[in-house]
């Protein structure tokens, strides 16, 4: 593959197809270098004027987000979800962007492309605000009920994206937990922590809720449940607190741009949408309420992931970390599946 | 016992033992038909002059908030809190509140008093301010690993709660969950759900997090890992943002007075602690940074628990409840320890 091809979903999301289009079309003008892929009725599509390096594949089917993930995708054969990570199977597309229904997505990544080499499990990363830059935050659905080595394998494929996105960066890693000490928590939340603590010089231990938006730590580790709701929870507040404030700060022009400037971090649309990380292929979410600033923003952040060859990198950390099985039999924590 | 009597643990909380004292007084001037109990150093309480209502016991010792609650109970032998407790159980006080460390606190009110007769588990009730009125979430900490029984004494004792507050208010209950549908979420979640579902016509199916601040729920159910997590970001992300607005419209003084009365649902002085619901005795815990305001807010819901007569209620209610086992079997959901 000589040109990088990112493929989008153009049926996914609250505004589509038309913010997913607009998106993929201010993108395609500011990477020329980059092939895009619209997936989705192409009849819909076409209502656009294309630029030169976008093009279509066609999709009859399209999942609706209220759908059970798993049978819409069996009874809807030609979905632009499965479509579009089938063309990433092939190798026809380096990457896949959907706006649509997360489970599906992640069913459909899980089921065709599978585990990266010596990945357990997959985690969807997702970014939020903090008082001192972003953080990232792992895992926000795609496992409710991760063993102590899932922890540690998200630290370690965390960290790769994080570097990529700010080479450099100095990444304290955190455990998502109800206190301080090593004592708190569930058994599960346990024995990560003393996976974690083995393993990772740069783990500092656990992070209370209050801390998430601390900016002390970098990478947030927790199950898909909890991570399901801090992230809902803290979308849902900004937008509460944000819209109640707008209207009585807009009286005046002054205050109207500086509280632009700081609502900024809390608008979803910066943000260049949540990769599954783990999978053996580039699949990045982006938000369902995403409009064509968030959709450019995601197939940036896609380009950015392949041409920094994410999913090398984290191959090559997990290869490099599998002596995690001696150190659990050290530590005499037994699950490893 | 003629008169009522709260106890109030004055060594507990980051403002203790000054802002413990004066919300003392404040409740003692407002309520004088009541009888209040400072318990800690005396030395250090006699430095106020107390009105006539108000008495010192005598504590020697005082549990910090990083120490181990359990190992703390054991070896401060005289701990304000121990000593409150034990006045509960002894009858000698009608309720006790304290904002000092909530794993004492609660582990005291366990080991000591234990449960409501019919009680499998105590829960922790905090208030969230919503687009519509304030609703209640259970349990903020106080289990980790609820099994469906829980949840259900929970959504029948927090009920009790929210009547004794807001008498005559619609009570909708959700249960905290990744997805609307009923097949989202862990197994103990969705064995939860079909109890919940099949005992309460009033359970509304599940609440994501999105949706806690929504109003539409006034009673939502999770377990105590993820509910101190929601709690903590909750309150960390209303106080992170409304100050960073504060400095902003802190220039306009009209916009202040406007500002003040939006931040006001998210000050939890405003409101009176959180109740351990379950246990056999009236038992609060105020939060760590109360001032004086939110000690006097706390005391006037203990009072208001006490003349209400809440664990009668969550008894009779609990007992009315306990053809759950009868509907367990027909569910053929086995676990109910």
């Amino acid at each position: 593959m000589s040109r990088i091809n990112i493929g989008i979903d153009a049926m996914g999301g609250d505004k589509a197809p038309e913010q997913i289009v607009l998106g993929t079309i201010n993108a395609a003008n500011a990477k020329q270098d980059v092939n895009f892929t619209l997936i989705g009725k192409e009849e819909e599509i076409l209502r656009w004027e294309l630029p030169k390096n976008v093009r279509i594949v066609n999709a009859r089917d399209a999942i609706e987000d209220d759908e059970p993930p798993v049978q819409a995708l069996r009874t809807k054969r030609d979905s632009s979800i499965m479509r579009g990570i089938k063309l990433v199977l092939e190798k026809n597309l380096s990457a896949f962007v959907s706006a649509g229904s997360t489970g599906a997505v992640v069913a459909a990544s899980i089921f065709k492309l599978g585990y990266l080499e010596g990945v357990k499990k997959c985690g969807i990363l997702v970014t939020l605000p903090t008082k001192n830059g972003m953080a990232a935050l792992v895992d926000a659905g795609a496992n409710l009920n991760p063993k102590p080595i899932h922890y540690l394998q998200y630290a370690i494929m965390g960290s790769c994206y994080i570097n990529i996105l700010h080479p450099g960066k100095e990444i304290n890693i955190g455990l998502l937990n109800v206190g301080e000490e090593t004592t708190k928590g569930t058994e599960p939340i346990k024995q990560a922590h003393k996976l974690l603590k083995s393993c990772l010089t740069n783990f500092k231990g656990n992070v209370e809720g209050h801390e998430i938006l601390s900016g002390n730590f970098q990478l947030i580790l927790c199950d898909g449940f909890v991570g399901n709701i801090v992230l809902k929870l803290g979308e849902s507040m900004a937008s509460f607190l944000m819209n109640g404030l707008k209207s009585m700060i807009e009286s005046s022009i002054e205050l109207k741009d500086k509280f632009r400037e700081f609502n900024k971090p809390f608008d979803f649309s910066e943000y260049g949408g949540a990769p599954i990380l783990g999978i053996n292929g580039t699949v990045l979410i982006a938000h369902g309420r995403s409009d064509n600033r968030a959709i450019t923003n995601a197939l940036f952040n896609a380009i950015n992931m392949v041409q920094n060859d994410i999913n090398g990198k984290i191959s090559e950390e997990i290869k490099q970390h599998s002596l995690w099985k001696r150190i659990q039999k050290m530590l005499n924590i037994v699950d490893e599946s």
